[in-house]
């Protein structure tokens, strides 16, 4: 008998129907004779419909306040759930994420999980009961209503996973697992079978959304293997684990392309000690997420050009803060570009094999693609290209190390 | 500084723009520097809304899941008064029923509460917030949540008011407060000032649904004074608390008509001892709620007449439990009527006056009214007559006793 912890998005839960077929995909893993927790999202639509009124109200409302209505949302869902279940004879009970023991700190609508403490669940579970958790939500140590921000459903079912020790956390999604690379841009993209924590880190970094980082740092560092899998067909997913020695075997695990940055070039930064922390530092002070960051050796000239990325819908806000630095920071000028992509490949196994850099880059030159920008991790090489050239180059390198 | 408690239902806080006025209402009583705890319903078609959706999965949802559901229809409008609140500059702060401390039994959709614990209340009132709890609903002290039943949001501020030990308790409406009668019926009808818990039961009992019983008794029992009035406007309402000397010299405090009554008259039942007990134990047991129940003395006869009346909607249900029992009991026949109307007359001031009940039958008989049945408490009279003349009893018997 295996503890098995699913969690279904927003849209597997939509309507009422999409429900009941949650329950019959539950009942199905009961009737093998697993112990099963479910977490669930709010339905689709739900927490936006809620945002809205509470928009109406005021534009800046308390964040205490909205976790307290936005959590509602998946509490509705866990009670449809159960009521699902029991219709198909299952014993079901639901749970708020305060119910199931999740104790987050107090930073409203992005709070962290501290601890796990699921005597409930537990208790629930030896009474031969599915229980269903409310995703997205738990409470702080004082008692208050806490959300868990973007994505915070998965790290419900990553976290309970791993208080509960179960033996398989299922991430269910509307795709069938992780690809190598888009399968609607590339028709031969492949599903995965595996893939390590750290490949699927650099991948969602890459542009690649299947889940947030945060999720699959929280697995890694508590050592939750799950599988991504569709709720709408029985294909095996994708196994998520740590590394393994025959992973290494796989040079390249995916290709992702970022359509989503922008360019940023400061020219002629003076080369002085204290300039990067400078400019960085106001940015980040902004609220504006830098991606890759490259700046050349200023060999022997007094400046340097600086360049980095950003995620396109900031640039409004970034120009304002390069702006205002132009004077104290004394650049030449700020050379800006939103037709770019980021072209990533992924892959634990490029540690043991050399050339990958060297074979990526010759793909790139025989399809004509300039490259302007280069950026590397020990797992990941990046790129940024024309965007117009951007699928063009991603099927080329998918071509090259995949097929 | 008076401690208020403030109750507004679902129609009160319909919409973000009604939420916005009670608001303005609560922060008015705020600037006269009182303490302020507000309880709210659902926002009007939310609960309706939700039980629609677990309809679609299974007529008969589970109680405890129900609960579970419900519950968050006033989680959302005490996070929205809250976020208003804010809005005029109120320090504020939205409880959960179970964060106020309500603790109930663990009788699902129909919970009574058990005690109150309101320690985070005082907590919040002292550090100078209004707090907003839900009503309807409680946790049962093993932890699940349970809502109240119908009227349950009265049952919160009252009960909650009476743990606090509130100077006043403000129910608010959509009327301005308790008339004495239907002023929708009769042009005449006045706004009572005041009215004692009694005779408040007695109109609820007699059709005139301002109230639920239950949050009246609740009331009488902890000695809660509180006020029916409008959220519509400034008018005062009506005060409704203990039986005082004054309220005597009034004869007749209100009079209520019920149109929602079916009468059901048994013929020739025996006259033996066990066989009405027999009767009113089956209909209890198929739920029928029985309201009137008429018998005169048999002088001689072996047999006698029965009548009663009960709900409308009860009477297909009723008849079934009536057919079964003809053989056991052995009575004539059955003979149903839909066509009555309750008219009541209350009065705490009727014990110490003689001659109330002559003049009400003289009333009658002069607009040519037939009695077909007569029930006395010692304030209240009630007489069926023909629902065709319901309304023109009720003008001429509140002309005759109020003007």
């Amino acid at each position: 008998m295996a503890l098995i912890v699913q969690k279904y998005g927003g849209t597997s839960v939509g309507n009422p129907e999409r429900i009941k077929n949650v329950a019959r995909r539950v009942a199905a893993s009961r009737a093998q004779g697993d112990q099963v927790v479910v977490v669930v999202s709010a339905m689709s639509g739900v927490t936006d419909h809620l945002i809205k009124l509470a928009k109406e109200i005021t534009p800046l409302p308390s964040e205490r306040e909205m976790d307290m209505l936005l959590a509602t949302g998946e509490q509705q869902t866990i009670a449809l759930t159960a009521i699902a279940l029991h219709q198909l004879d299952i014993a079901a009970t639901s749970l708020t994420g305060a119910q199931a023991g999740i104790v987050t700190d107090g930073v409203h609508t992005k709070a962290k999980i501290q601890n796990i403490t699921p005597k409930k669940v537990h208790a629930l579970l030896d009474a031969g009961n599915v229980v269903i958790v409310a995703g997205f939500q738990g409470e702080t140590s004082e008692g208050h209503i806490t959300t868990l921000g973007r994505g915070g459903s998965d790290l419900t079912a990553i976290a309970l996973a791993a208080a509960l020790k179960a033996d398989l956390c299922q991430i269910y999604t509307d795709v069938d697992g992780v690809y190598t690379t888009d399968p609607r841009l590339v028709p031969n993209a492949r599903k995965l079978t595996e893939i390590s924590y750290d490949e699927m880190l650099e991948l969602a970094g890459a542009g690649a959304k299947v889940m947030q980082s945060r999720s699959v740092e929280f697995a890694k560092k508590f050592g939750v293997v799950f599988e991504v899998r569709s709720s709408l067909n029985d294909n095996p997913g994708t196994i998520v684990k740590e590394e393994t020695k025959s992973m290494e075997g796989v040079v390249i695990r995916g290709v992702a392309l970022d359509k989503n940055q922008a360019k940023v070039t400061l020219v002629a930064v003076p080369d002085r000690p204290g300039v990067a922390a400078r400019i960085f530092r106001a940015l980040d002070e902004a609220a504006i997420n830098v991606d890759m960051i490259v700046q050349n050796i200023s060999h022997g000239t007094p400046t340097t050009d600086l360049s980095f990325t950003l995620d396109k819908p900031d640039l409004p806000k970034a120009r304002k803060v390069i702006d205002a630095l132009k004077i104290e920071v004394g650049y030449g000028e700020a050379l800006v570009s939103e037709q770019v992509g980021k072209l990533s490949i992924v892959g634990v196994g490029m540690r043991s094999h050399s050339g990958v850099a060297a074979k990526m880059f010759e793909t790139l030159a025989r399809e004509g693609v300039n490259i302007e920008m280069i950026s590397t991790s020990e797992i990941k090489i990046s790129v940024v290209v024309d965007l117009a050239k951007g699928e063009q180059a991603m099927k080329a390198v998918h071509k090259a190390f995949i097929g």
